[in-house]
């Protein structure tokens, strides 16, 4: 079985044992409570029955009614406020449900809604996101340069580093904001915040749902909505540091294939990595603090288009790495002649050859970053 | 201001805009119902009331109640299988909240839970949906060859088709599933499917929640799962090229970037495509039918060089290519020398030249490949 096939079984066992794993907690952590719970609660509900003598028919009518009413009990949903917050949470996949189209021609349309609106919401996040990491790493550089640190490059450690602890702070402050207004305990605000900026959304604790604020706390509604946004923004910008950094390992091994299967020329070692002769170091890659660190998933390589900065620095580097090489190894590199009396002819060819490296270089540079970043 | 900026900007008022007509659609669908709604459900609470003379703090309480004993209701939500379930929702961000956590500790465990749990079920997704791509692409490749069809490579409009009409099957397959087993009408169990897989998962549908399933219908239990799984799998993968696509127009744009910034040798016309030296057609890509169009987002440069079909491919294309651009651009390319008497030293360089090419070629087109499916 070929590895890519092995890598997704690997993943679907994972998964389901990290599912089975889960359950046991969960089923650990609840089971008691939900029995205890259960009791007080029907004990509650047959006084009230006993109390009124109300018909078990009458019951169950009355269960119906009160859960259908539940929105309409936290004021008008429809009204555009409400109907902007519900629109918000379908297109950022949280769909709390603390409110549902009741209407089929609510239903469809929020079907068709979803299939657009989710692609260009992720878009839309991812592209912020990525700013938003850029934003932090220039911060980060001048920070460092203003500490007259040796090293001003900015690796993806500092990076996930800054940003998780960015989006702890959001957290933070975002729970103790909602806590304030909803009248929550905090451990409940910062659940509700965790889930929602998930896009999990269970909908056991969902914000402007009290006193008809959505009507009438325009302030509060306008907070909500843009924390929520900013929130999601920033943590998918965490996650997707995350998840590349959970994905080290098969990247690595897709690097190692990409060498030893694309690049017929002869690689060197410096230092502690590789050299093929396309000039990327790929055992270290991980390691070294490097200009495309600093670029995430989404438009990276038109940065390094724009700037030029990336190219003009890979083709320092590149030199400076095969003068390294040792003197011998650099000039099979640069074309086995040794510096020999080259006619004009076999100059511009050597010429070519240099730029075809360096060609070659920047591609396959950039195919690493886009690489670690696809998955 | 420089592109990339423009381009976020874009995305956040298209994204607002987008809002602003889903709510007043929401708002012009559903408000009318809402106030009528209200009405009748009020009305009927009213005369139950009225009926049993129950006090207005009473009516309160019971409210709370019904409200809390709704999951319990469902049945138990806690042993395995329901904890299995709420997992589930947790890692897959669907979060019905049919059942949430009560206890301070499942609240914590909850957040940690997800933390990890999110991306590996999302690198999970997305790797089983590139191997399902992969085996559309392989049955439909023989399906052509069956029908004798001169070309039978399988472009990327031909996979999104193959893709869409898949998961309709499957949403369709599985609305009629649910309908059958939960007694709900075909069109809500439609809207429960299609919210289930695009990870809303608003709760106001949510299966297994009647007569104590989770408990006593151990087979409909492990359906549900393993085929929210797959619907989930297969939807990912159709939203995966549904977001490629709607990023064409920013990626031609990147390419075009990329070819005028990165590639400083001489590039040559032929037929509606530019061939920059490294061999890549930048302009016709995104109409002609390649190999690399099978690949979707993850792994894909693996596959590429697991089967090796594609670098050769590559290589033959682009000798091809160089032979159709004519003698004297053919003579430019492979040297500036034409031909005429080298010395062992030159063919040597000259052959380096070619296999620089060809490595720069191969790295070009993954590149391109990667970054169609990078943002």
């Amino acid at each position: 079985m070929d590895k890519q096939n092995v890598r997704t079984l690997s993943l679907i066992v994972g998964c389901f044992t990290y599912l089975l794993v889960g359950a046991a907690v969960f089923d650990a952590l609840e089971s008691e409570y939900e029995v205890e719970n259960n009791r007080t609660l029907t004990e509650k509900e047959r006084s009230i029955q006993v109390k009124y003598n109300i018909t078990s028919d009458d019951l169950e009518l009355m269960r119906k009614n009160v859960v259908k009413l539940v929105p309409y009990k936290a004021g008008t949903q429809w009204k555009f406020a409400g109907a902007f917050y519900f629109a918000l949470t379908v297109i950022t996949t949280i769909g709390y449900g603390h409110s549902t189209p009741q209407t089929v021609g609510g239903k469809i349309f929020c079907m068709f809604y979803a299939i657009s609106g989710i692609p260009l919401c992720l878009v839309m996040f991812q592209s912020v996101g990525e700013r938003l990491n850029i934003f932090i790493t220039y911060l980060l550089q001048h920070l460092k340069k203003c500490c007259r640190m040796k090293n001003t490059e900015v690796s993806q450690t500092n990076l996930l580093f800054i940003t998780l602890n960015f989006s702890t702070l959001v957290l933070a402050a975002g729970a103790w904001a909602f806590s304030h207004y909803e009248g929550w305990q905090y451990i409940d605000s910062l659940y509700y915040c965790f889930i929602t900026f998930a896009t999990i959304g269970f909908g056991d604790f969902v914000a402007l749902q009290k006193d008809n604020m959505l009507d009438k706390r325009a302030d509060y509604v306008a907070f909500s909505l843009i924390f929520i946004l900013f929130g999601l923004t920033v943590l998918s910008a965490a996650m997707n540091l995350l998840v590349l950094r959970f994905l080290t390992m098969n990247v690595v091994e897709a690097e190692q294939q990409l060498e030893s299967a694309s690049v017929p020329i002869t690689s060197i070692r410096v230092d502690d990595g590789v050299i093929p002769t396309n000039g990327a170091v790929v055992m270290a890659a991980q390691e070294q603090p490097e200009y495309s660190d600093r670029i995430s998933v989404c438009s990276c390589s038109c940065y390094n288009l724009r700037s030029g900065k990336f190219r003009r620095k890979s083709r320092s580097t590149n030199s400076k790495r095969t003068r390294k090489g040792g003197d011998k190894e650099s000039r099979y590199i640069s074309g086995g002649g040794g510096g020999k009396g080259f006619s004009k002819q076999q100059y511009e060819t050597e010429e070519r050859v240099t730029d075809l490296e360096e060609s070659s270089s920047v591609a396959w540079k950039e195919l690493c970053t886009l690489k670690r970043a696809s998955i």
